[in-house]
């Protein structure tokens, strides 16, 4: 079997490579991350789509003397298969496998690990402070999206570097994309420049016109300089960023590997902040991921034949919610929607789609996306905004200082709460209990299952106040079945069926007798005890019905409560148990430090409920490593044997 | 006597008066703005910058309908004056006195609460979206300085509101000095832009160019338009404006009312978004304010003669920090010190002196600020971020994701934290407890004075890891004099004096025989009692040693402890203290939610001390509003007799 270029010895090989090899080479690399990610899932579309570029760095600097940062991260598939880990890709995103991000811990060639997006022109600056300080020699190159150019702190960053006038790169891979479709002047000042340019003669222009340039002893930069002027259509004014101090050039054809390796050499030359415009195409040489790049952002195991994921699509929380949404929107004109650059992901495309005037996308800018809402309450409306529960961590200081301390009635559906799966420590939602339950004034809900999320998202909007709502990346699980309920009905004799509604709404058991499926700041006892009483959280509490189950085949008969509404709380009915149960357990997908157990605890002792012990299950304080989120939970012992298990430990234990 | 312009009623009177009432309006609202803000205190360089431009807005648009919001906001005090508020200024910043802020529950022209940074825009694009989905019709006006301009959020904003196409008005108010010296390309470009036009002309030229024009039938935008192509130097390209697809009107002279009101108009008449940049001078018509713009940004009360400070300048946290920073970078090269804006406010502009290279200003950025020290970082420096506990909640997400997700050796010196007094809700620092204790990796420290403050900077730059101190506004307490200690050796037997020494480190134990000032992980037994124990954070211990001594005027003979280190925390000390009490109580200038005192409830049950009771003592679950420290601590009993008494009933109630 003929060996492939992929066996050489990284990044060294790029070194000596022939032009030939070269393009062979990025032919290989696609071929194998098709491969690849059709087995394990992940960000296909944006790694084929910087195959070159990546190539092209690793050929021109040497990593890791030079640091090459990748803003966001999903696209460093291709830097990872260039320095030594292609061998590594069957566990890319599995538990104990190579991450799908860049990470210190895993390469020296990971200078930097990222995730969030928008980070890497800052971090650069920073190693670029730190090299001029300290004496050191070496390239510091940002390779960042126009979708991450949209955060503002990427323009914080380019701010800062113009006026420090640091030597440093960033390369601009600009794939008029970014993960939805991009929005703003910026991004339409750079398709400005895609129209209006022939960045495909690059090339052929630079060469030609450097021949003819007298004075090439001068250095090569002086010689651009010399270009841009004579050869306008080549490299052109990129005025927001020559504004902003940065030399800029471009934009060239980011899929030929040699302009990129040109324009690269270029900028390393130069003494001072450089900005390279490279024009890609996401999916690039893949059809399927060329035609719907979207679905390819970020995919879960698929047919390379076909592009079919393999994986039927579920019910998701997202569909609920984007099916609630539109459902409410019909009959109240008041609600408009948020979201920063997710729009398919948190599931507002549909809702775009029939709301487009209604639905706001601000690019990968959360700060905004919550400030701006605020305005709306302000002028009258009701918005949501639709986010990642890690991402709205970037909003923070907003959500206090725009939303709940004016009071406005801002609803946050926030979605990936608890634990993603493969994507890993900076995606996880492991915090949002702990950023949002010290906020005053702020309701906080989390449902057990999407009947339940549709009527508290209802509940949302009739409220004049800021609410939260956070649920969890996946399917949810349908109670409402009879099967469900038979095994169910075996663990209690309590007749709860009614709150396993599906769709219902907060405030249907006027119309069919039957409990409502959301009440507000009550929990919901969903089975009745005599041992022990779990308070559970959102998902959890499927967990939780499990492990009672489980106990129950140990001769324990616990009890389990759906908390639903963590804040206001349901301080009565927990103090009743209080005083019925000796041992309460809490049980949450959110890091112990800050969330519900920790209350629970505070309750308990503000109460003096002495007599009652608690076991608070939750995430340890510690970051948790990417990998299914079934195995996560198991290692962490929070799925259902693990979480009976401690239960079992606690009963037993004497008080 | 004369009747003063100021007792008319506003803003109503503004629409009739003369264009010589105009002027003498704002020469009467710069005599009483410093006539009163030399007694109360407050931010008067500001207000004094932008007299001509509240009184030109108020005059062009009618407010309330038309919607002004003012970024930042401690430039609002014209704009209350404006909005029959003159009367009230005796209580500025008073508790329960009008807020140096806007706020809506105080006035229905405050459409916006704002008191950090760089929202207006974003808010301003919310209301004017607002607008055109509800079929409304008003103007939108936000008022932003050229510091505000440095920050992410303004940027994300201006991006998509360029966009959008929506109708809006930026007036952008340019002193060229934000609060410290400002910083960026963008501060370098609105240079450019004031020193090669003659700005002050626009007035005439602008006339002059309209009569000269034919087709003003056409909008007198169009007109202006025109007149940019054939007078650039009354109107020139503001590059990164327009690139964002704002029309740029200016640089005009912003202390001429009539050219303000001009722009404005014309601004108000243009169907897009359109930025007005308008030159002022901090201070401006104050010699003493002009002169040092930084000292009356936001001053105490003072001598309106001789613009000299009435209290005296005493020993401040930050001047501690400031002063050992220095001590520490003289032995230690890879010490370099980040902040946002606030050189002076931290403390950090003695370093900055002294070590230029080392200081970097990057602007109102925080979450630049703390991503480019975790670059710096990763780079093999050791950079600390001084900043404010509140502003800090701007950068969570960089502290998470950039600097602990990493393990890289960032310090954070939090200033401010705790209750800050007369700036109120937006600035209190009552929540960083809560926002930082959740994340893995971070040691989380609280001096109880100035002492154990350079003790706690001297360790953090021994860890390889991240670091926070978060440390009140205003003066250390001296527990080294020798009235202290008299007083302080009344109330226990043990003797730990050598715990207050004075910048001692927080190894000198070996120097002199006495206890370290700080011992990392180490909580400190500073009084040892019989009934209860307080276990206090920071600021708080100073207020436990009083309430102890108030407890044993009562006959109650309570302990005290130092908590010093939050994270980690001294588990074994408090366990025996649990096992040692049956009251403990917990003190702490941070929200109770998600703070010291749930740990400590947390920690109770976990190990099941369930014979020990907790009184958690911390700040309530809402808002906190401005006034006087003391004053608040009063209000909410967390003053020494108010935390005395709390405990008296705490020990005497039945358990």
């Amino acid at each position: 079997m003929k060996k492939s270029l992929l066996d050489c010895k990284f990044p060294e090989a790029l070194k000596t490579m022939t032009d030939t090899e070269l393009e062979l080479l990025c032919y290989e690399i696609r071929s194998f991350l098709i491969e690849k990610v059709a087995k394990t899932g992940g960000h296909l579309a944006s790694n084929l789509g910087v195959v070159e570029l990546a190539v092209a760095l690793h050929r021109v600097f040497d990593s890791p003397k030079d640091k090459i940062i990748w803003d966001v991260g999903h696209q460093a598939y291709v830097h990872k298969i260039l320095t030594g880990r292609a061998d590594k890709f069957d566990s890319l995103r599995q538990l104990d496998g190579i991450s799908g991000f860049p990470k210190s811990e895993e390469s020296e060639h990971d200078v930097y690990n990222t995730g969030h997006s928008s980070t890497s022109i800052s971090a650069a600056s920073g190693f670029a402070a730190a090299r001029d300080l300290t004496g050191d020699d070496y390239n510091v190159v940002a390779v960042i999206g126009d979708g991450a150019l949209t955060g503002g702190l990427a323009y914080e960053a380019l701010n800062n570097i113009g006026d420090s006038n640091s030597r440093m790169i960033v390369l601009l891979n600009d794939n008029g994309m970014s993960i939805s479709a991009n929005t703003g002047s910026v991004s339409k000042h750079l398709r400005r420049l895609r129209m209006s340019k022939k960045y495909i003669d690059f090339k052929k222009q630079v060469k030609k016109t450097i021949k003819g340039i007298p004075s090439v002893g001068e250095g090569i930069f002086q010689g651009i300089e010399h270009i841009r002027d004579t050869v306008k259509f080549a490299i052109v004014d990129g005025a927001i960023f020559e504004a902003l101090g940065f030399k800029y050039i471009g934009p060239i054809n980011g899929h030929d590997v040699f302009d990129v390796m040109e324009a690269l050499q270029l900028a390393k030359d130069f003494d001072g902040p450089v900005l390279i415009h490279a024009i890609t195409e996401k999916g690039k040489g893949y059809k399927n991921a060329e035609i719907n790049p979207n679905k390819f952002h970020g995919i879960g195991p698929f047919n390379p034949m076909t592009g079919a994921e393999l994986k039927p699509a579920s019910i998701t929380y997202s569909k609920i919610f984007s099916k609630k949404l539109i459902q409410l929107a019909e009959k109240n004109p008041k609600i408009v929607a948020v979201c920063a650059a997710m729009t398919d992901g948190t599931g507002l495309d549909k809702f775009a789609a029939r709301y487009p005037d209604r639905t706001f996308d601000v690019g990968i800018a959360e700060a905004h996306a919550v400030t701006f809402a605020a305005g709306m309450a302000r002028g009258g409306l009701h918005p949501v905004v639709a986010v990642y529960s890690a991402f709205l961590q970037r909003a923070y200081d907003n959500i206090i200082e725009d939303v709940c301390l004016q009071k406005l009635p801002v609803v946050f559906a926030i979605d990936r709460a608890g634990i993603v799966g493969n994507d890993g420590e900076t995606h996880h939602g492991l915090f949002d209990l702990s950023y949002l339950l010290h906020i005053p004034g702020l309701t906080v809900l989390a449902p057990k299952d999407g009947a339940e999320l549709a009527a508290m998202l209802e509940y949302a909007f009739s409220l004049d106040a800021p609410c939260a709502i956070r649920y969890p990346r996946g399917s949810s699980p349908d109670f409402s079945s009879s099967e469900a309920f038979e095994s169910f009905a075996s663990l209690s004799n309590y007749d709860n069926y009614g709150t396993f509604g599906t769709f219902g709404t907060f405030g249907n058991s006027e119309s069919d007798g039957k409990p409502p499926v959301f009440e507000p700041g009550k929990a919901q006892q969903l089975i009745e005890g005599t041992d022990a009483e779990i308070w559970a959280v959102g998902k959890m509490v499927e967990t939780g019905i499990e492990a009672v189950r489980i106990l129950k085949s140990h001769g324990y008969r616990a009890g389990l409560v759906n908390v639903a509404s963590l804040k206001p709380f349901d301080e009565e009915k927990f103090l009743k148990a209080a005083d019925n149960y000796k041992k309460i357990i809490t049980l949450e997908d959110n890091v112990a430090e800050g969330g519900f157990g920790e209350k629970i605890a505070a309750l308990l002792q503000k109460h003096s409920k002495t007599k009652t012990g608690l076991l608070a299950l939750a995430w340890p304080d510690r970051f948790i490593e990417h990998g299914a989120g079934d195995l996560l939970f198991e290692r962490y012992r929070l799925d259902p044997e693990g979480v009976a298990e401690r239960i079992r430990e606690f009963i037993e234990r004497k008080a």
